[in-house]
Parts: structure tokens; sequence; C-alpha cells
């Protein structure tokens, strides 16, 4: 089977079994990331008090972690939720948004690290700050490109974590035992960087696809790095797919937002299929 | 006079008062719910810090609590908000998502049901969960059809509860000294589901018409449990009538959403009556 | 030069330097003003938890205030970031949304106020309370015309602080050495006040073009006041340029918010040059 082949099962299993996700994710994005849950075909909930995050990770198929704008509810949430899925061993994926804006923000997200995520999922700043445990970030915005950061992610992959690095091509970087794997997908549009929440909203969907993958025929034999890998790459095809697809309709970046959700509902296996991406294999380091 | 006299003049009342409604709600639909809340003629106010919550609630027409993603803030401000509505008998509404995801969530919602909300609204596993003090949720899904909920909503009915179960169909179910009412909605749209915060906002425009009802010649002379079933069924009408247009057209659940509140906005007396609805008497339990 | 010279040469270098705008804003439209500052050409972050939003003012550009629905990390939060603008000298701006609706919120407002804004823009209830010191809101609608909110304007321009009332027209007001001056500015849509936060957003926006009027070679040489008083009218050409756009696309409330930000991202020099405004100098009180 080829990646396209897996993606387009992801998708289908995502529909059917509607994977609850739990996002314990910034303010800002929240109601965007919740609609494209919804329209992709997941289910969202945002539960972040830490009242009752952990007990509601034990329902929650899928866990996104993101402290944009985080409160002390949410860094609390998390280390419980974390907990949660850490015991259970369902795979759950880090959002490093802001690394390096400051010490505090960027400790609490080497925490998080340092619980075993599945996947990292972010711009290529965010990345090489993670794998290099330092950064200098400005805002949300990237000062590096994708190929910046794929040295980063192939050691962040050799360390047992899917890398995901979101730019105008993403890269998809995971390691077996015996190879370190890149698929690059490229597409989408260029109103996706004036769209708030796109990045943090592609993490809570990475998470959606990943708690898909045990459950897919197609993938459940797959070693679980490569399986989480071919996750990771089918939400980017779903997302980019959707992306193309709102393109041709939108007039800016406000009336791109609506598309793009309506194009997430409406996407289908062929339409990943149609997506262009690449697969280079290379040693581990 | 017929419901949809009643609904009519409930919506012409509510465009020439614009209540001002405070929403304690959760952050993930408080966008959504102020633009609802807007576009259909009242007005928003998300005020949830205990140090003014309650001071506000003395000058706020109507209040909704929903605890989707408390804070400890807004735990503390629905305490103090709620006391100043029982306090001047002004009527407010409880939607307990979240009923059933934990112990802390579940007692939270208890708490606020024994503080006396005139309506109640959710879907349908939530009124069951509630009307029997017990609940299994998963996320904000329902689990049950608005048929099997029928039985728990008469019985919130005739403890005094306006009980509104979404779904798609809606019930209100209300009673008054001899009679058990319900009042059944029939439309939308199948994109509704995949729009967040549809249902939250619905209680927010709900708690808007509870606000209006006491204030419209039509409703006033009617008993306080009559006026607030008219009302809550108001509010679903003029949220079904919105729906209905916009799927006219959408593409999707992110070109609905933006039509949903045009739908709003345009909606008039006629347009309510145009909607499919049946009104069935029982007898008190 | 003229005003729309100035403006013209602003929103260039605006979209050249991409400011970045922390933004301690309410979380009802968080997602809205950050989608608003994108698309005009900024870079939004709302960094707004006491460990590091006074560490991150130091690499923003601009910075807003707006206490709508604080939480007690907003509330901190502020007076960190107040505190590394002050000491650095960079123009920062104040919303008083909610000014008057109890004396916790007024208290904290004032003492906003007392720490230094550049910029204060409200509607007029707001502009009026704060320059009395006194206020009783209703909610976040403003119970006068812009027109009553002259004089208070301009007691506030004579303390050194550029004052933009909002409303069917708008006025800027800002003080020199001689004379005080009232820019105002006509157009808009009147689907505006039925979207929430375009008020809070056109807050961010004045942000993003107060931290770009030093750098813009057109008004460096102006009077700091005077050339803070052109960045607030630029930003409001800018908001108003795009309503009249998104209004003649929209079919209601919804829809103009999608073509709005989409008008945003389109503006150009030459339709702020279209716009109908007056300027009028009077002398110092």
């Amino acid at each position: 089977m080829e990646l396209k082949d897996y993606a387009g099962a992801l998708l289908e299993t995502l529909r059917q079994r509607t994977p609850l996700v739990q996002c314990i994710v910034n303010t800002v994005v929240q109601q965007f990331a919740a609609n494209v849950l919804l329209a992709a075909g997941a289910s969202p909930a945002m539960i972040d008090h830490e009242a009752d995050a952990a007990d509601f990770a034990e329902i929650a198929d899928g866990l996104l972690i993101n402290f944009g704008t985080p409160t002390s509810h949410q860094y609390l949430s998390a280390d419980g939720a974390i907990d949660t899925f850490a015991q259970s061993g369902k795979p759950w994926v880090l959002d490093p948004v802001g690394f390096g804006i400051s010490a505090h923000r960027t400790s609490r997200i080497m925490r998080a690290l340092n619980s075993g995520p599945a996947i990292v999922r972010g711009n290529a700043s965010e990345i090489i700050g993670l794998a290099q445990q330092s950064g200098s970030a400005r805002g949300t915005d990237s000062t590096h490109s994708v190929d910046d950061a794929l040295a980063a992610a192939a050691s962040l992959a050799q360390a047992g974590i899917v890398a995901a690095v979101s730019g105008e091509s993403d890269a998809i970087v995971f390691a077996d035992d015996s190879a370190t794997h890149t698929v690059t997908i490229t597409g989408g549009s260029p109103y996706m960087p004036s769209v708030i929440g796109t990045g943090c909203s592609l993490g809570a969907l990475t998470a959606a696809y990943a708690a898909t993958a045990a459950h897919t025929r197609q993938t459940q034999d797959l070693s679980p790095r490569v399986r989480t890998g071919m996750a990771a790459a089918a939400a980017h095809l779903h997302f980019t797919s959707a992306a193309q697809a709102a393109h041709t309709q939108a007039s800016g970046p406000g009336t791109f937002a609506a598309h793009f959700l309506d194009g997430l509902h409406a996407v289908g296996p062929d339409d990943l299929a149609r997506i262009e991406t690449a697969w280079t294999t290379g040693g581990t380091a």
C-alpha cells in the first residue's frame, strides 16, 4: 500500500468512528479548532479545568496540548490529561506554539515534551527550538523555512517522536528501526497564514487521525511509529486538500475560512490522493 | 392566540427592547453565542469574573449558565449571578452541557439546577441525566433521541422548570396546574451539528426570549410557566427558521454558519409562522 | 502632507513591518481580533498569563489593553505589560470597554488610564465616563452619540492622550502645544454593531498603527502626539474602508464579517483616500 491508500482508509475510519478529541488549546482558536474537528468528522471537547481534565482523558480518544495562551487551569489540566494518556498508551499530540517566547513557557513545553507525545506539530522555528531545547521566537511566526527544520525533525524522529513541520510545504518525519522517513506535502493556500488557528487546528486534526490509526484495518499492523506517521500525513493531506478547494472559492482570508470548513467536510479519499507528495527515506543518524 | 402569534409578538418585542443577556458560557462558543444574540436582536455580555458578575446581573435582563469549559472564575460568577436573579425573580436558563462527564462537573450542574432555573435547555442525553441525577456523557454529543427524553423532560416540567430538548426535532415541555404540554418543532439543517456552539447559543437566545416574555403585551397575562414555555418555543422557532434559510445558501458547515447569522437577523414573524410545529397536552403525572 | 497621505504611508509601512501586537483582550473577541490583525497585515499575540506577559511585551511592537471579560491572569498581565511599555516608551492603546459596569471594573480601568496609554479608543459612553471618571454603562452599548463625547475626548487630548471615539462617524481627537484637532471619519456599515468584536478589534488595529508610526518616514518627524493621532486616524480609515467594501457583498451580519476580513486584506492607500473625512482645529481649553 502507498501513503494515499493509508490516508484514504484513515479518513473513512475517522468519519465512521468520530473520535473524541480533548483539546487543551489556547482560547484564541478554541472555536476554530472545534469547527475544524466537526467539519472533518471528529468530535471536539475543550475540557481544560484541572477538576476533571484527567478524568475526561479516560474517555477521550485523542489529545492535543497547545500552550498558546495558557491559563493556570490549562497548565494543570495538561499534566493530568497527559498522565492519563501515558498510562493508557493512547497517542497524543504536542504543539509547541510559543516555544522560546519566555523561559516560563519554554519550561512548560519541555515538561510536556518529556512526557512522551507521539507527535510534535509546529512551524519550523518551533521544531528547531524544541530539538535544540532553545529558542528565540517572534510570536507564532516562523523565521525559518521547513527545509531548515528537517535535521531538527529527524532528531526528534530518531528519539521516537513523529515530527510534523508546517509551512508552504509540510514535512512529516518519522523513523523505524532501520531508517528515517520524510513525507513532503505540497499545496494549500497563501491565505492560510492570514487565518488565525490554522496551525493549531491542524494539530487538533492530527490528534484525531492519531486516535484513528490503531482502529483502521489497513494501518493497525504497521509499527506504532510508522502508523502514527501515516496518521499525521493523512491529517496534513486532509487539511491541504480542503485549503486548495477553498482557495478557488475565496476572495480573501475571511471567505477563505468559511470555505475551508466546507472543504474539510466535503473532502473524500480521492481528493487526498490528488495532493502532491514525496517520500524520501534515509539511514538513521 | 396560538403559539405562532405569541412567537411573532415576542420576536417583535425582543427587537424593540434588545434585552441584555449575561452569558456565563464556555470560551469555545463565546464569540458565536454573542454573534447569535446580536444578529437576532439582543445584546450580549459575557461577564464572568466573580469580582463583578453578581453586580452586573442586577442590570442584565437575561442570564445563561453553561459550564462547558468552566474556569474557577465562571463557577464563582455563576453562584453570584444566579443569586442576583433568584432575588429579583427574573427567569434564567441552565444549559447542562457536560452533565455526566465527571463527578465534579455533575455536582456543579446539580447545584445550579437546585437554584431554580426557569428553563433547562440541552440535548436528550443531558436532559435524561439531569432528570435522573445521573449520567454518562460522551463529550457534548447526545447518545439518545429527543423522544427518549420526553419522560425526563416531563418530570422537570412537573417540578416547575420548562425543559427544552434539542435534536433533529426539538421538544419544549412545560406544565401548568392541570396539564403537561409538549411543543414539537421540526426543521433546521443537517449542518447544525457540524457547527460548534449551535446548542449553546440556542440557550443564549432562549434566555433573551425568556427576558422578553414578561414585557410582551400578548404573553404577560399568561401564567409564568406557560409564558416561559412560549418564550422557549419562540427562541427555537427563530433558530429553526434561520437554519432553514441558511441551509439553502450553504455549501458546507463553514458557509452555513455565516448564512445562519444572516438568517437570524432577517427572520420576521411570518417566517416563524411557517415552521412545522405540533402541540400535545397530557395530564400531569 | 494631508491626513490621507500619512494614512497611505502608514498602511504601506504596516504591511512591510507586520508589527507584533500583544493583545490582552476579552476572550469573546480574541479570535476575531487576531483575524483582523492578520488580514490587515499585522501579527497578533494574545499573551495574557502573568508568568510571561511582561517578558513578551519586550519584543512586542504594540499593545492593546481591554478588560471586557477579564480573568485574574489578564489583570496581572496587564500590569506587567504596561510597565514594560512604559519603560521603553512604546505607545499602547487602552480600550475602556465595560467602564462603569461595576466599581471593580472601573477601578482597574482607571489604574490602566493612569499608567499612560498613548491612545484611548472606545464608544461615546465609555469616553465620557473615563474623562469624568464616572460611568453608568449598559454592557458594551453606547447610550450617547459621538458628538456628545467630543468635549470629553478633548479633555483627554489636552491631558496628552489621543482619544478615538467610535460610532456611526468616528472622531479622533488629539492636541499639540497650540491646538486641539478633531478628525472625523464617516462611513462604514450598519452591520458593524451586529458583529461582536468590531470595536475591540479596531482597538487592536489602532495599536498596530501606533506601533508603525515611529518607523514610517512620512510621520516620524511629527510630534509624538500628532504622529499618534495620524496613526489612530489611519487605523479607523482602514477599518471604515473595509466595512464599506464588505457591505456591498454582505446579505447580513454573518456574511458581512467574512467579507470584512477580506476587505481589510484588500484595502490599499487609494481606498483610504476615498473615505470621507473632516479635520477641525480649535484652541486648547
